[in-house]
């Protein structure tokens, strides 16, 4: 087949008319399926119920240390956690504070708190004139939707496959009032990227114009490999080490996508400066986090080696619905010039790239036939996609037979949104 | 025994003496009793895992609605939790937000959303002039403690046995500045008063300057009785509602004191407004809380019925430690005319109102002799008691033994106290 861009008039409108007759038929189906939100499957889910069968029977509350995790107290978490996760992201447990079970809850918070209470000793943020941020694009939508609910306004710089835009990073962080950004640094979201160890090397040695300057390094994927094989990911803090800049870094994670969705357990991990100014806030705010459960999750991984396996488990349920939409990207878009897309290597998301100008309706299509897509805009602060193309792909719910299905119509719908752009429509 | 103020010079050194002997032995002892915190004993936690038996095996986690409680979603919490906390408050379930293991957490939470973004369509509290906040006092050192954290200027309004003073409370209010408050309105801490029907009416026909005015109804003790009785409270929303002022109370309840005071599950009550201004914070901040949690309580406590036999079951383990240390102060105080307290039906505290000056003090002998009392000053803002006079019992964590021995030393080191106050020492 011709790229698009290369067909005469009259064969883009015969090939528009033959693909919205396909898609009319999709329509008729009345299907419903939805690929809106990176949830882990109910087969994922029972393999976790599985390997929380023992915690689940325990009768022993009592951490090694001997605190009675039902009982208030011990305000960040239990060592065995604190040691879960500082082996997961090769960092010292003593810079380990262990949440609940949602480390989005965590990174809002810490956002109010830089915004309310100021950090690294400056003015708090929403008390210093126009707070900017940076908004890492295509990115994660809640995570734009914390920036902008504390008012920070977002400046975008895009995303390639080895990390950020660094020339325009570094351009960015040289007035004053921007105060940070989010990233998520391994197979990042939507589109799967890992930051090369140049990128991380050259984001740890950022030198910001603000002092109180934050990095919300969300990594939400580190364990999350669809392979045997990992993508190489250098640790933030070592790093920053090198130029004495681990107080720029708030590095996030948790078990969401390893254990259970909806009730794993989540951390921060930052500098002693950072954890301390975290806790002076969090002693006001509660008692502690759920220890119990902590307890549970110390139980079902004991260490990493068994989380490695966990996330084995999971990847040989991941891989086919990833395959099946990858192989149906590539049947139903390879060589039209109208879409790209990388091959991610773990993660939640394909991040599809069509047309400019053709997403949106695209989207449109889809919902008619059924098929629920993240809002089409979301990757990009204020759901303002400028150039109208990226498309984000969620695999991980619907079965394989709905993912055959889906993307076939999702691949019809930038093939029509594509031709009608084409010819001005 | 005569009041200590009608003894003469000479018997009042005497007794003095007599008593810092009595202290010096105490204090060789070298005991270690915490009476500092409102933690059930390991006892309580163990019935309450006896409780949980069937909800620790179970393998079904989904939803009486059909949710999978393991994965993302349903933000407010299942419909069992809503249920089980819309029944003990009575209220309707569409008001109830079901939170995590805090309201804590919670309350700090729309502290935040107050002075950060407003409430009720006003400017933010910490936008506008010299925000200030009612403090009820002698009250819970946590509420004053976010007061303090997001700097509302503190007011003194004190509380008596029928609840807070609505003469001072009613001239207060009239400062448009004044933003709320917080309350317990029930088995009080730290002084176990319930509010009588009229001061709930009261409080509930209050018109504050304030639009955005909110009064933190904190209902931590509503079903946490002590005897068979329980103290009369009304409903607060029910009150509001006849003169249309709903959208100023914000009510919190958990099962913290009920199930595992580290692992319970939360909840907020408001009115329709209030519900949805909180709903559009919390759609950027979590996703939604522990609700594998959730699902566990419903087991546990399917109804108010079950919850109401469990907390008989707390109480038949509060009760000889209550009356421990009721005991212990009719024993070592009474008659001597320096100091008052109140006989809680029900909740966590006794409050010891002792002789003006004297309570500092006499918590410093405790601590000497190894018994840690809640600071004393904490049940007041920035830890100040103007008279210094209150001091915090908390009966529940230690052994019946422990407590008859703390309350020896408790009395002891107050009858030191007042003697040398009255000697002018």
């Amino acid at each position: 087949m011709k790229e698009l861009k290369n067909l005469s008039k009259q064969e883009l409108e015969s090939f528009l008319s033959e693909e919205e007759k396909k898609m009319n038929g999709y329509i008729s189906e009345n299907l419903s399926i939805n690929m809106a939100r990176g949830k882990p499957s109910p087969e994922q889910l029972d393999m976790s119920q599985k390997l929380f069968e023992n915690a689940f029977k325990t009768t022993n509350y009592i951490s090694r240390e001997g605190i009675d995790t039902r009982n208030y107290g011990n305000m960040d978490g239990i060592d065995e956690s604190k040691e879960f996760f500082a082996e997961m992201l090769s960092v010292p447990k003593e810079n380990v504070i262990v949440g609940g079970n949602a480390s989005l809850e965590l990174m809002f918070d810490f956002i109010s708190q830089c915004c309310v209470k100021g950090i690294g000793g400056c003015e708090p943020w929403l008390k210093q004139k126009d707070p900017k941020f940076i908004a890492i694009v295509p990115g994660y939508d809640r995570h734009f939707a914390i920036t902008e609910y504390f008012g920070l306004k977002m400046i975008n710089v895009p995303v390639y496959e080895s990390g950020p835009d660094m020339d325009m990073l570094g351009e960015v962080i040289k007035d004053p009032s921007v105060k940070g950004m989010f990233c998520v640094p391994k197979y990042s979201n939507p589109d799967g990227f890992t930051y090369s160890d140049e990128t991380v090397e050259a984001i740890a040695k950022m030198k910001p114009a603000a002092k109180d300057f934050r990095v919300i390094w969300d990594n939400a994927y580190y364990i999350h490999d669809l392979y045997d094989e990992t993508e190489h990911l250098s640790n933030i803090f070592e790093e920053a080490k090198k130029y004495g800049n681990e107080d720029y870094f708030i590095e996030f994670a948790s078990t969401s996508k390893v254990t259970f969705a909806g009730a794993g357990i989540s951390c921060i991990v930052a500098s002693d400066n950072n954890i301390a100014e975290i806790k002076s806030r969090m002693k006001v705010q509660i008692i502690s986090y759920d220890k119990m459960n902590q307890l549970r999750h110390a139980i079902a991984l004991p260490d990493m080696a068994a989380a490695r396996e966990q996330m084995k488990r999971e990847a040989a349920i991941l891989r086919p619905k990833f395959k099946t939409v990858l192989e149906g990207l590539d049947k139903g878009l390879n060589g039209l010039g109208i879409a790209k897309w990388h091959d991610p290597k773990g993660g939640y998301f394909i991040g599809l790239r069509v047309m400019t100008g053709s997403a949106s309706y695209a989207g449109e299509l889809c919902k008619k036939a059924g098929l629920t897509l993240t809002k089409v805009g979301a990757a990009f602060p204020y759901n303002n996609d400028p150039d109208d193309m990226e498309i984000r792909i969620a695999p991980s719910y619907p079965s394989v037979e709905d993912l055959k299905k889906a993307t076939e119509i999702l691949t019809t719908a930038v093939r029509i949104a594509a031709a009608r752009e084409l010819l001005g429509k």
